[in-house]
């Protein structure tokens, strides 16, 4: 059971074009692609005379045919030609679904159409700004639900005893975590004063001794987290500081927009936005190849979660303080999701 | 749900002899073997006792002896030695199915043996004939229920897109087939005429220009499908041609021969018999090496198509006119299985 | 459904240390470490938190720490740290299963902890006796239900037919077993004498002729079964015989110790201890490795009978002479299953 009236990332702009492109989407067979004029195009995979995938016919012009029967469907998803009859019956379709190319994405909505408003794609600017450099690494596709992501990304205890050897300290764990709502954004806030900074974080700013470090993560139904994390010099960090006279500055946006692909399956994208470092090889670097591995950190936790899951599906499990967000998450959702049910 | 009372191929005769075949069909595992005097026989390939299947066993004669307490059983599935003991309870034995050789085939029955009566095998007399010469590739086993394979050989149209470069041209799409019935038996015409010959027809009979061709299926339940196909010089072929007056004819017989394995595979038995290039290498190829790889461009097309029906049964099919003969054959295969289910 | 108290082998003891081990038994997950002073631990494989299981944590002294977000356990299974908040929920903890080392396996029981009796641990002395050698091969996870293995070791007539190369002779299926029942044990006893020797006793005790052999398997609920084996000269072999008198004697105990993993798979534990042949290389070798191939043997029987099984759950079996033991141990089994369910 998923929101659908939502938008959810499709694929990667550079990942759709002329080149027929076949994803599952909320359990749903989607295929891309481009028209001529660049403007990308979501239909429903799968024929519907006899239920081939479209992905594996052929583009003609702007119009996709079926490679068994050889139906043409337009970017509608209208039937505009049946070989062997001169008549099509009204029928014969396939759904499309709307599109909205944004911050190097192409973002699709499953729901109802004529509620996909392209002003409720969130704002993601430093995805796309002079200001800042994006890293932009492939999407993976996880074994397990879509919503273990939110968890693993709004609690930051976690960095400490997954991520020990890269981006996470004892310090994390050991700071209480504030967290509160603004309508329906779920916002987590750590500050972390005059600790030594993680070792990524100590090599990007070269930094001597320790630092004021913050860790602060917005998430947003159904699925868009955005983690601004950062440090600069003691003394100029936490919530009263001002950063710019810091020296040196580590700041960073972390995008986590995981899709469902399946309820156990889920398209994982990433980004990371940096205001430093902006030319800097080593620091690109870190970004599309450190971080990733990070990341596969992470997906070896995210698996084994799942599957142990799915070997007592009503296992009970006692909260902590660390899953207050998680939690506000959940139940925003859900009440989202049940009104949408209930519609 | 399967039509039991019917004849199935179970093997090509070569693949039967003194080595235990085992093979399931229509969901049940069935050993094959060959008697001293080369008759086949076919069992149930579960011991009545625990249950190993007796193609684990061995060949004693004419008996088979299970391998794992050496419970032997006849070819009529009875018990006929236990180890250990001197009497034989009357309920051990496997099931036995009537098995006759016809045209390279062994057939089964796997419904009331007291109804199987060889003379409903049907007639496939190109496959044995000295007129004719018969290419007998091996059996493919095919993960798509087996009616899938039908629908493909009943639809022209789909060569055009399917088989592109090898036996398709667009000519057949554009062509209006006839369907009609005569009993049991579903035909579809098709007469091309005065048109390119497609890349095979052109290479086996060294057309220069246009030519007449045609394309007949007829099918009988449950899966028997036999594809009348050729072409000769233009004014000898259609309807009222004499295609023996064409100095060149090329004219073949393809028979396709599906046989259920479980729900969603198939065991794919297929020939071709040709009333041309006897002793030549080059067409022997064409139809021993080429036809397998074009039927392997179905194969694809339908593994697909299972896929997609597997993950949403209920999806609605639009029908479109060349559906017709399938139509047809499936309507009448599902009456002849529910009046069996009814008796 | 599985007799849950009871001990079952957990593992071998050279497999637990410092090191976490993962093992499900009867469909639970389990993990097992050693604290610092060597007593062995096994704890619930499932952290109460977000169920990742705590195999993939670390060890700090005697506590398990879970990986994703830190949580601490003791080995009683309580939760004793919570990173970031200072109490701890009482609902926050992991079952403990008791746990005893002895006969060099681990021991556990699944089921109510009040009950765990160490004394209900079967006698296996000659595993561990100075007048023994035992021979202790790696564990095997087969893929079949674990009642199959005692099936297969109560039953002597399959050594003729599955190991016919190794340990079988044909005498074996010829010979009548007695089976007789002491309580809770069920022993199936077969002399087989004067009669040649299978390869492997005449291998071992270098044998000129024939020889006495006995095969006598006691079985006790759930799956603990002793196979005491081996042969003297004729004359001395026999109920009454004196086999001290034998100028050669080949004795040993064979220890079939199955654990359930789940309905369909099974730890395989099994021993070797032998009364001859203490020091010598080749003699070791036959136990250490032949007799694994001996197994190796069996194993693609019961998988098979297993994947047979599952195909058809309510095929009817014949049950046999020599079934009369399996039967035994089966419906105690049953009978202990039902009460311990109803109580």
């Amino acid at each position: 059971m998923f929101l659908r009236n939502a938008w959810y990332i499709a694929a990667w702009d550079r990942e759709v074009g002329r080149k027929l492109l076949a994803r599952t989407i909320l359990n749903q067979p989607v295929v891309l692609y481009r028209k001529s004029d660049r403007t990308p195009v979501a239909l429903e995979d799968r024929c519907c005379h006899r239920q081939l995938p479209l992905s594996m016919g052929v583009l003609i012009d702007d119009d996709l045919r079926c490679g068994y029967h050889g139906l043409r469907f337009d970017a509608s998803g209208a039937c505009v030609g049946i070989p062997s009859q001169s008549s099509i019956p009204p029928q014969a379709r396939v759904r499309s679904f709307p599109v909205v190319e944004r911050w190097n994405w192409i973002w699709i909505w499953m729901g109802d159409a004529a509620r996909a408003d392209p002003d409720l794609i969130p704002n993601l600017w430093w995805a796309d700004h002079p200001d800042w450099t994006c890293s932009r690494p492939d999407m993976f596709t996880l074994n397990c639900n879509y919503r273990l992501i939110a968890d693993n990304v709004l609690d930051g205890t976690h960095l400490t005893y997954v991520h020990s050897s890269s981006i996470g300290t004892s310090a994390i764990a050991e700071v209480e975590p504030k967290t509160d709502r603004e309508g329906r954004l779920v916002r987590v806030t750590r500050w972390i004063l005059d600790r030594p900074p993680p070792p990524m974080y100590k090599e990007a700013g070269g930094f001597a001794g320790n630092v004021d470090r913050w860790a602060i993560v917005e998430h947003q139904p159904p699925c868009y987290s955005v983690n601004f994390a950062g440090c600069v010099e003691v003394g100029y960090g936490g919530p009263q500081g001002d950063r710019n006279k810091s020296s040196t500055k580590v700041e960073l946006v972390a995008l986590s927009m995981p899709t469902p692909e399946t309820d156990k399956t889920t398209h994982y994208f990433f980004a990371f936005s940096r205001a430093f470092g902006h030319n800097d090889p080593a620091v690109e670097k870190m970004f599309s190849q450190t971080m990733v591995d990070v990341f596969r950190e992470d997906i070896v936790i995210l698996e084994a979660q799942q599957r142990m899951m799915d070997r007592n599906p009503d296992s009970p499990q006692v909260n902590i303080k660390v899953d207050a967000a998680s939690i506000h998450a959940r139940r925003m959702l859900d009440g989202m999701t049940a009104a949408e049910q209930g519609a």
